[in-house]
């Protein structure tokens, strides 16, 4: 609910400007949900009912030996039904419903699902998980959502040995991510996929950059608009002569890994990839600030957490380097945040990408926009993506960016005469949709 | 002053609300101000006055060998009378009357002084320290102070080897402050009141984790409801193996300490409270950030300052190893309250506390709350506390908080439509009584 | 346009305070814009637009051997015409045009040179250009903006060796610039320039020591009024002794430096010129937090970033072994603003000081403002500084400020009651005029 008339008019301006979306962890075959559990297993609230109390039993969440970066929806099942785990998380839903993450499963509910209480309690479970089904259920389903979010493209995050067969690439435009091959070439089972994917055992540095080539013709040819990656806090690009990463990548062959020529190893993989960027046009998103698998215990995907202490100076050489590439940077804190509306008013192959995560949140967008709306250029600002594994999650997040890019609008364009209200929305349309499509060089 | 009538409404309902104050540095047996000089004595005044340019002299506060956790009250004093010391505050005032510490004397001179003029000033001297000693004497001055105040209970800050005899504990509830014991044990003085406190010399591992039982006994016997600890913003802590602790020990009581060995011992020691506090289910507040004595003349308790680049992911192995202890974490700077927000959506034993010291100022207390209101699960933040030391303080600096929670509910909650004025008041009820009730087992 | 009738009061009154710049990078010389090329080569819209995708060189800003440190105005010109650059510039304008220093160009555009339309484009290329030669032009001209901006002194940036002359120096106060003794005095050139400035070759400490000593003095005669010194974020000053600085000095002379030398060198250097602001009586302004060159292929004076780690820690002994000499400090990102704010309080000799590049933007120049003024002596708080090339920027520089101001005057202060209108205002001669009167002894 927006109070102010001229912030609800700018609102309502915005949300009828169609959407790229340049980052979803959408799953294109399964794109729309088809039950609660698809909405309410979503980390957010897994994690937040689990902190707030709740036992990870109660999602059957209890693998063995949880992965790091295991495929999304993986969850050792130990018998709870989608149903069961579904009341579990509404019993606890009162300890947060005061969190944002909260508000947008209420708008989903009511939007998507037809719910018109005052909050959702788990007293609405049965009828919700029914409501549910018989809508997601529906044939068209997907599309009705897509209409409704008003979303036009959706960008992936793929595996580097995703197939990208099945789906409409340009409505779910692919997206290279390559964490497992700059972090965990370590692991033999990486480099098997890779091996598989390829033809090629990257047993040394020509074949690994025959390997990675291949891999950017697969995706280029797929209509891959974007490589992608995050970063730890304490990461530290810098190039590795070919002759050194064949010794780091055979030692990880060898098993003898020292620790070191893992690290060496990454940063070489990581330098490669952006001479691919570069050679294959594509931009490079840079997500920087995670560590992984913190909390070791939390439930599935909510095991992260960070150090604030990281700079964009660790990244000034690779800047530098490949003054053709365009690097869409994410940071995780919004402490950062004025390091990263700095690096993109100097480097010009530097543009600001959303809110990330734990900057996810009403309070850090609003500083954070705020801030890049007064020092970056215009048409370098990526202004919101999804990070969504469900289509229905797209319009709570942007409806809740868009209010707050409303509010800024208003407040620090429009009503002190610095835009004409027609100047505020061309911004808005700059940031929710034109910008990403020329970065990233879509029609 | 609140002009929103909204605010001005929950902020009224609010202050009905009947707090639980789980810091303080309260003197139980000495717990009202007794003269003016003991509220302008505060550490805030002093050096306020003094950063502003007033000598120290003024105040008789040059002892010739400051201690760093010397007792509250200890000053050298060269004859300067009460009178005299608050003539020389209020003289400089006037030099920081833009501050909030400045405006809760203010409040406190108008709610139990009768103080009617637009300011202090020093002209207000002599009235206001005679009309003190009439007011502050009389009988029942502490009982009036509590109930205007409307404060139920009020945690204390005791030193671990407090008798802790001759108050009420239900109302003044102890609290084992430990600082002394991590940081301070390679002083003589402070291995000589161990061992007079528990009758046991810790000259070893197994020894000290008795003579630390010992402690934790006598303060769960005597009602104490928490651990407490403030902590250098470059400490970390892991476990130390009993054999490597007695070896440090046992350099640190032959005096050979090589400094590897003292932050050892820190390390082991610190490891050993949070195994106390798993057994005797007590609580561990973590105050983190603080370095002591940075400004070396300083005046008392106003010389710590600290270094920002410090991180919670220094405390993961903590909350990972300790599942069963709750630590209700307070951060000195508002740039780490998003690492704060964060680590407490995730950790299930990761509370959020109050807001200290450098951060108990309106602009960061507002920016911290908000986005802890917005992620964290409302069942996981102790709002506030008063860290003050004498009771005349709590009023003044509740209000502050209070008037910022309600803009926030006004704002954030009950004017966007998410929660209804009576839910807005539940959730100020967490915060100010509730969850701090749950979280240290009061009643 | 300020909306709200308490705040556009208070601005009005604000605006009619006589200004103390305390800081730009004036030449008191040619002090005014001669042309609109002089306005915007300002770095801002050369690297703006080049940020945005401009070629360098449409400025002609293709230098062979750019230096760190080369002098202000100094440009490889490849046959650019001014008009031209201004062109190439304006051309590039409506990229950035959500900016606040295009809010600045525009507002130049309208006060000073009758611009009319809704906002500058390349249109008014020409017309505007013709205009600034006829206006600019004006005999009186400099005197003309001086009046208009309502600023009587103005503080300038002066290398060491300049000889001073040529220039009311009650009006362009001299402040001895000293990051080229510092961070620059293994270059043969620094070397020489000291030499020739002094008679003096500092071939050792005790050499060194009386060539800046001369440079202190011919610096006081010419009515400096403060030492400066921008400074890396990993820089931690400390005290050498003069063998080993000596030692270091000779290595430099002889062109061994081994990297230790000079960081011994800078460190030594720093600390003396500490000394001579004790015993000369001068402030000492530390520009905290800059790294050079990060952006290597950046336009000129746009190449410079920052790594946000970084503390006021560093700073601690030189706090401690200075107590008479007064450190303004300029902190380069809001993230440090608290730790500016918290040591400002505690320590008598820290003073904050306006608000610096990265961080003079509303959104952070509100927020610190806000900040410090809620929690540091009103007499400790320089408010502003222009850091201008031109007087032209003084004007539209310190609005953006002094609306800020305006506003957090009625909302913290004179809204709630605080203060009085009359107080507040009094507050504000404070920020924008007598306390760097008082600090920097000017009458």
């Amino acid at each position: 609910m927006i109070l102010d008339r001229l912030t609800r008019d700018l609102y309502a301006e915005i949300c009828r400007i169609p959407l790229i979306d340049p980052h979803s962890h959408i799953d294109p075959r399964r794109s729309a949900a088809r039950n609660l559990d698809d909405l309410l297993g979503y980390h957010y609230y897994t994690e937040l009912a689990h902190s707030a109390g709740m036992s990870k039993e109660l999602l059957g969440d209890v693998p063995p030996h949880p992965q790091p970066l295991s495929p999304p929806g993986a969850r050792g099942d130990l018998h709870v039904s989608p149903r069961e785990r579904v009341r579990a998380i509404l019993e606890h839903m009162d300890r947060f419903d005061n969190t944002v993450q909260h508000s947008w499963f209420q708008e989903i509910a009511r939007t998507f699902l037809g719910f018109r209480g005052e909050r959702v309690t788990d007293q609405d479970c049965d009828a919700l998980f029914d409501a549910a089904e018989r809508v997601f259920g529906q044939a068209n389903w997907e599309e009705q959502v897509l209409k409704k979010s008003n979303v036009e493209k959706i960008f992936l995050t793929n595996d580097f040995d995703e197939p990208l067969e099945g789906f409409d690439t340009k409505r779910y435009v692919p997206c290279l991510r390559t964490d497992d091959l700059v972090f965990h070439l370590d692991k033999p089972a990486t480099r098997e996929r890779l091996a598989k994917a390829t033809g090629i055992d990257a047993t040394d540095c020509a074949r690994l950059r025959q390997a990675v080539g291949k891999l950017f013709e697969h995706f280029a040819n797929k209509n891959a608009k974007a490589c992608a990656i995050s970063l730890p806090p304490n990461f530290v690009p810098h190039p590795v002569e070919d002759e050194a990463l064949s010794a780091c990548l055979s030692k990880l062959h060898e098993q003898q890994d020292d620790g070191a020529s893992k690290a060496q190893c990454s940063a070489g993989v990581f330098w490669m990839l952006a001479e691919f960027c570069r050679d294959c046009r594509l931009p490079f998103d840079l997500m920087i600030g995670v560590n992984r698998r913190v909390y070791r215990d939390g439930v599935h995907q909510g095991q992260d957490l960070f150090d604030q202490r990281t700079s964009l100076i660790q990244y000034a050489e690779l800047f530098n380097a490949f003054p053709e590439v365009t690097f869409p940077i994410s940071v995780l804190t919004s402490v950062q945040n004025q390091e990263l509306v700095s690096y993109s008013w100097i480097f010009p192959n530097v543009v600001t990408n959303g809110h990330w995560w734990y900057s996810n949140i009403p309070d850090f967008i609003e500083r954070d926009a705020r801030a890049r709306l007064q020092a970056v250029p215009k048409t370098k600002q990526i202004g919101y993506y999804s990070d969504a594994y469900k289509l229905e999650f797209i319009l709570p997040k942007y409806n809740m960016y868009r209010r707050i890019l409303a509010k800024i609008l208003a407040d620090d364009f429009v009503r002190p005469g610095v835009f004409a209200e027609r100047q505020a929305l061309e911004l808005g349309r700059l940031l929710l949709r034109e910008n990403a499509m020329r970065v990233f060089s879509v029609e």
